[in-house]
């Protein structure tokens, strides 16, 4: 609770850990005015008389990005938008990706609407790597938007995902069936004729993908696929329906799946809970509470952590920043992390419930290591640095 | 986890705030018997062989309320029951009362199955300003229990609830639709056909409101009204279904509501995450966690507060009692909420995630001026004193 | 968190006291090979490449049981299972049913996929009183077995149950709708004409009772027997839904079924809050957290028992472990009980929210009195000791 940044050997060791961000987006490559600023660092809008910096995120932004902008602790946040507006979105995203300390980042590239650095640009900026998610959704309505004929709808989805994910650099694909449908989905792989059905539907009236049998197909293609599957779980903005996206609705389709593809959920709170009881008992399940991690911020992720451990296999927890365009939240999600892993551990460390060895191994497993084992290359492969030298990312 | 009164700064702002107390109910105006006593301070009934002070709330009132009736701390419930009557409810309810240090109570006025204090008599009795909540099922009800058309009972529940809120004091409507039908339902307003038809078989049935078609047409009758709604959400006493007061399912009307009147989910407990998440992507909610403050005392108000703050915006969380009948818990109430909001700001202000001027401007906010700033005047006015002369609510 | 074994009153009365174990299954009475044993302490599967010991439970075996075998403090799992071994199960479950410090257990006779001691085994090989609960699924499933006539099977399923109860021993029976049906039942007592139409298909196609309206009559069969009923809720292996075994999904049952039998609501996590406030608001309602606390272990017990005890009446609170296989789980359960109630037990005492009587005798009823006082003889007379001689259990 409120754990203030401690210190220990697990602290040290997650001090010094290059995490693998398993999920994140880009940052932002234009300077932001204040108003985009603020919408950009909370899940709803900015609104009127209320500033977005009184909000937790708002106060942890404050205390622990403000330093790397050469601004006392607590800065004001009229400060701390003149300064970053000062030092540029280069500098900015230098600063705090660089800071952020991960030797990876897993890169959805599914959602931008804003300009934001691809894959790569935000492994160089940060002197890492940058692998790339490929977003289902997102396919599928590039589909329908190029034209395509409903009976040749599940083909085409197919083959354009299939080329999507022999893109470089790619390790997972990604859907955001929470948003569109929720998860109380019948779980069968539906039929070709229920898609085809669907796909007239939805190809006469367009706009985003929201049919439940298309929802359907999209997680079944990620079983094809043979890729791992990363699913948005619990809080997200005011788009989700957070009841339908309690990642206990997945145990049918889990069952149904069961020995094909490994599946991580993403996010997961306020369910991290049911998440980690998924985890307990599918061999295929994994999860991580990134955006909550920001969100609340380190007065809360050792807490939020606490919830998630209770009973996770501790080769089932991942770490992901779940960040999006500001790139203070690359940073905020890996100090959040480190600070809260590191307490929980220590803490345990300290009343001798868990050995110094293994609390070093469970650090680095869940902050790293996981990723590594579920991803493969180019996840555990060196990286370059950007001078172009090979580099180990540990 | 337990935190003890404590003490720094912001202890000692709290403990000086003068709160509003944005939801409770009266106090009752009689003395009441052992088993009277019993029932109110449970929400169940008393049960046979069974102590309801052998419970957190029990345990609680035994510990901070006994030295306010001159008893010593964990005073045996005979004792104070013994004391309680000795003093007589007059002198009972201004000791609690005062010891509360509101500044203003907004009192519900719908439920009332024992002789209690009005708004004004509440106020009065502690020396603080008493508005009024009205209950829209109450509103309802009358309507129907003195006679009406069902193809004039949607325009009838209008005028009368238009006429309620003209009374002076009145600040803001409140629903039970939570009790009634929980919060599974169809979001739109209901057309004037259907509302006329479910009128005609509520009418000709009687009974309590419950018809989902009639719960609805009242949640948007409150949005005509343009007062601030209060929302009952989670734990209350066994006629609710408690997986149906989740607020999540609220989360389609916001959507269509979103932009007309503020809606304030109540208590929340255990759904306080759902109502965070609610509280942080829609402009227009708010929440308090009422009510779980006395039941778990101060011994788990903060753990509570600190779910109900991990994402919360600082405007939007607010301060009640949901006190009910006896004044031990408008006290009791009042002084969970400082002890552990207190714990949670100064914890963060030690560990440094949090300057200590914020953490003042939070308190302040949460216990009293988020409420002032949402229901506007009498709230926010100054309040005249038992005397007579007109003072400030500070 | 991570609280340490901790000293103090408290914690030395409930090491002391003699705890009611009121839910929990046999031990293996074989020697298990390293697969065995490693499937036994997950409520999976062993997976490839994954030690089971890496997970929470493992930490806490090797922390809390190694030192029993004569083992360091977190010792290998390679260690562990070769002195497990040495020792052969007879010893092994000696050590830790000993280690328990249980007066009785209360075992659920219905799931035994390895050979186990029986209820007066396992209480013989720990110097307790071993006492059986029903499971009300097996009678049903053996009646079919047995073969019967659908317009039969209510009247022979019924007297097979009062067969089974009148069995020396019994105290209570238990129901697994959660795993079957979940908890979102039609909650009336089902016709005479529907069991049959259900049986008649059900005997039809055979297999695991599965039929709603089955699963139906099995709890309103358990109100007929007049006994207290044991209810599976929340966590347990994948054959669960999570979010259909709520026990909010009981209200509407609890209040048709109130004033006959007592409704024991087993393990609840991650719903040990929904459960608390059935347990607040229906006299008939009990809970505990078993299984959780072997699962979390030591480290996180007392923050599953802070949130069970919320709003808990502390008479309704009681103590099982849910082991199951591996005495360990028997000693794991009684020690993280003890360490976690302790812990918050005493912090309240220290924080002078209760006082030191008031725990001691809290501490009292949920591990032991509870159930002595719910489940009557033969959990609360003297049990005989393995010589055979009458012993009081304290």
């Amino acid at each position: 609770m409120g754990a203030p940044a401690g210190a220990g050997p697990v602290h040290e060791a997650l001090a010094a850990l290059r995490l693998v961000d398993h999920h994140c987006h880009g940052a932002v490559t234009a300077d932001l005015t204040h108003e985009q600023f603020a919408s950009l660092i909370t899940e709803g809008e900015a609104w009127p008389g209320v500033s977005p910096f009184d909000s937790p995120v708002g106060v942890a932004v404050r205390r622990h990005c403000a330093p790397l902008l050469d601004l006392p602790r607590h800065a004001p946040p009229a400060d701390y938008l003149a300064r970053r507006a000062e030092l540029g979105w280069q500098e900015v995203n230098r600063r705090f990706l660089t800071a952020a300390g991960a030797g990876t980042f897993c890169v959805d590239t599914g959602y931008a609407p804003h300009p934001v650095t691809s894959p790569a640009e935000l492994g160089r900026c940060a002197g890492a790597a940058g692998c790339e998610v490929v977003r289902l959704e997102q396919i599928a309505e590039a589909v329908a938007a190029r034209g395509v004929e409903a009976g040749e709808y599940a083909a085409v989805v197919r083959s354009a995902a299939e080329e999507a994910v022999r893109r470089p650099g790619v390790v997972a694909v990604k859907s955001v069936a929470a948003y569109r449908t929720g998860f109380a989905l019948d779980p069968a792989r539906p039929a070709d004729t229920e898609v085809t059905g669907a796909a007239a539907r939805w190809l006469a009236h367009g706009g985003r993908l929201t049919d439940p049998v298309l929802t359907r197909h999209l997680l079944w293609t990620a079983v094809d696929l043979g890729l791992p599957l990363q699913l948005h779980t619990g809080f997200g903005d005011a788009d989700v329906r957070l009841h339908r996206a309690d990642p206990a609705l997945l145990t049918d389709w889990l069952h149904l799946t069961a020995g094909t593809i490994p599946v991580l959920l993403l996010h997961c709170w306020p369910y991290q809970r049911q998440a980690a009881y998924l985890a307990a008992v599918f061999e295929q399940v994994y999860l991580d509470v990134g955006l909550a991690l920001h969100y609340t911020g380190p007065a809360r992720s050792r807490a939020v952590l606490e919830e998630a451990l209770e009973i996770t296999p501790f080769r089932k927890l991942l770490y992901s920043s779940d960040a999006y365009g500001v790139a203070e939240f690359h940073h905020l999600g890996a100090l959040s992390f480190r600070q809260g892993l590191a307490g929980l551990l220590q803490s345990r460390v300290d009343a001798d419930e868990l050995s110094l060895p293994d609390a070093l191994r469970i650090a680095a497993w869940t902050g790293r290591d996981n990723a590594r084992r579920l991803y493969g290359p180019p996840v555990s492969e060196p990286a370059r640095d950007p001078s172009g030298r090979p580099t180990r990312k540990v």
